[in-house]
């Protein structure tokens, strides 16, 4: 007997249809003796009804309002699948983040989840009754109003509502049967990686690999809670039920790294196209200059990701290269343009057509050479690097967006992730 | 200043354009600075879809859970307005019925309200924020689930919210500007009806007049709240705004009988088209004959209206006719079926095509002869009566279907209610 959470997003819950689907993978596992809890998304499409509504009512919207009418879409799925359970024989409830309750604090559309009681959810789950569980949202409790997570919410909501009722696994069923090595339409050799550790799918998921949401896989790390990324649209008969530790046959478990027996130097390739760069050129090279830089632009809540500074040849100026998300670069210029008559005449260019590109392996740790071979690999293809920055366990490059696909290609080559051919 | 609860049903809030409309009536209040609650149902249709949603999944579903997908309704609609006031200047928040909160029975689907705390919501309007509240549901406290109170139940919130926060009148806005002497459909000549006590009121209501549903009524004359019905459509800046007795010159107020100066003798005519008739032929006429048969229907939660018993020329038997509901009639026959056995060997007729034409005014009880003349007009115009009942301040008459518009129009004219001609 195991105590398993499983999460369905908008698609997976798209029609009836879908839900009945859905009913099925949450039967499979009742049959099998094992305790649910099932985390649901709005159906696919009805969010974005609910917020062009609101952005038709008042485009800058008051975020409370925006919660309680968003909310909304989460509420029908889980009144729907509980209905359909019951209609299958199983005993079911839906419950509404405010119901548990699930507390957030008060960054309403944006919302951290800061506790939930799992008392009375675990209470009715040990009764054999089936929790249906609206994803996205919870109760900001000094005013008593609903607050949304924001886009993709759902999963950190799976992981919280796992770590309150001690939950065996929490398992987030996409639109793919896993976490890949890279993106499968640009390799076709891409492979489904079985166990990945929580840092390794963290830098994935921060870099582009949009199947786990990054702060769900925080909180599972956190909490020691043991991920699976699974697909809903597999024959719900054809997946075997949760089993405490036989876990790894399918999908992609997400684990702690001492539960990897043989670790990869590189386990994935990401990469991320929404990337702008934006270059400053002959700034007076005087102390302090960055910080006047960066600072309003951390100030606006711009995200600065990698920063290359480089001394002009006459060593009086100084030229800067930084990259931001590409839908803050209007914004970031603005900004720029704002302080310029602070820091005297410098040339500002920027553009859009730059891929940040990653591996990522916890093996990187313990292997020199790593970083110096992926330059290799793509100074050997001819491809320019325009910035890098680096963590303990993953490299990321900069590069021209023209030859993003060429370079994930032959860096997912270089470091054997290439599935084996079938022998001849 | 006057505390006004402004209730506006699903035609009034059918899309953003009619919300913004609902939006200028609220603010014509505020301007004249009265503190007001707004009660809103679903947009029109948003509640069929979810219905059509819950009947897909499952026809004999969980009243818990349709509770909770319908009610997602007028939360999506209480959002909007709050956003849309929020918009044109005006402080503005929503209140679903958990967070007032507004408390049930367990009746899920068509509970009754049995408790609302207004202390917060009277808080914040007294700080001058509109409060826009969900009509149609309020929360089961027990287990903390919502539950609707049946369609047309946001007439009900509405009343409850104002008795609540000891608001000085409930306006409840509609497709029509107020209540009618009879449907002017029918009678052209029909009046609108200045002031009608909340008897009369509730006669209408049950008899067919579907401004007002009929529990609203009974509420408001319970705690004496003052309603008025009035025109959603009618151009917002050209209705004058509350003013604490001054309320009479639009629409139609509901009050107290003392409140009425000129009482009519005959206020309206109502009529009910969706009876249907039971004749049962030579039942043996013995004591307990019609407990027998009214027992098993009042078991089967069957509504009968009309009784008439006579007895056969020989003596030994009787007849006996009612009415119920057309949508029962089938499950009417059934239990009469079903009792055959006990009863002996009678016959039952039914027919569809019957009518319930009624006449409601308070001042019956201190007039003699107003049923009389009743008969005497239908008898006039050769209408046959199948049926009579009354109360002190109604009479009823079954008719044949055919003459239900001549016997509206006839009785209109009779009791003086036709509209005066202009002057030549």
């Amino acid at each position: 007997m195991a105590v398993v959470v499983m999460k369905f997003g908008g698609t997976s819950v798209a029609n009836i249809e879908r839900i009945a689907n859905v009913a099925r993978h949450v039967k499979r596992e009742v049959a099998a003796g094992n305790k649910v809890a099932v985390v649901v998304s709005a159906m696919a499409g009805t969010t974005n009804q609910l917020v062009d509504w609101v952005n038709e009512v008042s485009p800058r919207y008051d975020a409370r309002e925006y919660d309680a009418i968003v909310a909304s879409g989460e509420q029908i799925t889980a009144g729907l699948l509980a209905l359909t359970l019951q209609t299958a024989g199983l005993k079911a409830r839906s419950w509404q983040g405010w119901q548990i309750p699930v507390e957030t604090d008060k960054a309403h559309g944006a919302a951290r989840i800061a506790k939930i009681d799992g008392g009375r959810l675990r209470e009715r789950i040990d009764q054999g009754e089936v929790a249906v569980v609206t994803g996205f949202q919870g109760i900001e409790p000094e005013d008593a109003r609903i607050a949304t997570l924001g886009r993709g919410g759902s999963d950190t909501s799976a992981v919280a509502v796992a770590v309150a009722i001690g939950a065996d696994v929490c398992d987030i069923y996409t639109d793919v049967d896993g976490v890949y090595t890279t993106d499968p339409r640009i390799v076709p050799e891409a492979r489904r990686i079985p166990r990945i550790s929580y840092e390794e799918m963290l830098e994935m998921a921060s870099l582009g690999s949009k199947v786990l949401q990054t702060r769900s896989v925080e909180l599972a790390m956190v909490y020691g809670m043991r991920l699976r990324v699974l697909s809903s649209f597999a024959d719900p008969e054809s997946l075997p039920a949760v089993e405490v530790g036989k876990l790894e046959h399918i999908g992609t478990t997400v684990c702690s790294e001492e539960d990897i027996v043989e670790t990869q130097v590189v386990s994935g390739i990401a990469y991320a196209k929404d990337e702008a760069k934006v270059t400053i050129l002959k700034l007076d090279d005087k102390p302090g200059v960055a910080a006047r830089i960066f600072g309003p632009l951390a100030q606006s809540a711009i995200n600065v990701d990698m920063i290359v500074q480089n001394i002009t040849p006459d060593g009086a100026h100084t030229d800067l290269t930084f990259t931001v998300q590409a839908a803050e670069l209007p914004r970031a210029l603005e900004v720029i343009e704002s302080i310029k008559k602070d820091l005297g005449n410098f040339e500002v260019r920027s553009s859009k057509g730059v891929v940040k590109v990653s591996i990522i392996g916890i093996g990187m740790r313990s292997h020199a050479g790593v970083a110096a071979q992926m330059f290799k690999t793509l100074s050997d293809k001819g491809i320019n690097i325009l910035a890098i920055s680096t963590s303990e366990i993953k490299v990321s490059v900069l590069i021209d967006a023209d030859y993003a696909e060429l370079a994930v290609r032959a860096l997912h080559e270089t470091y054997g992730l290439d599935a084996q051919a079938d022998p001849v």
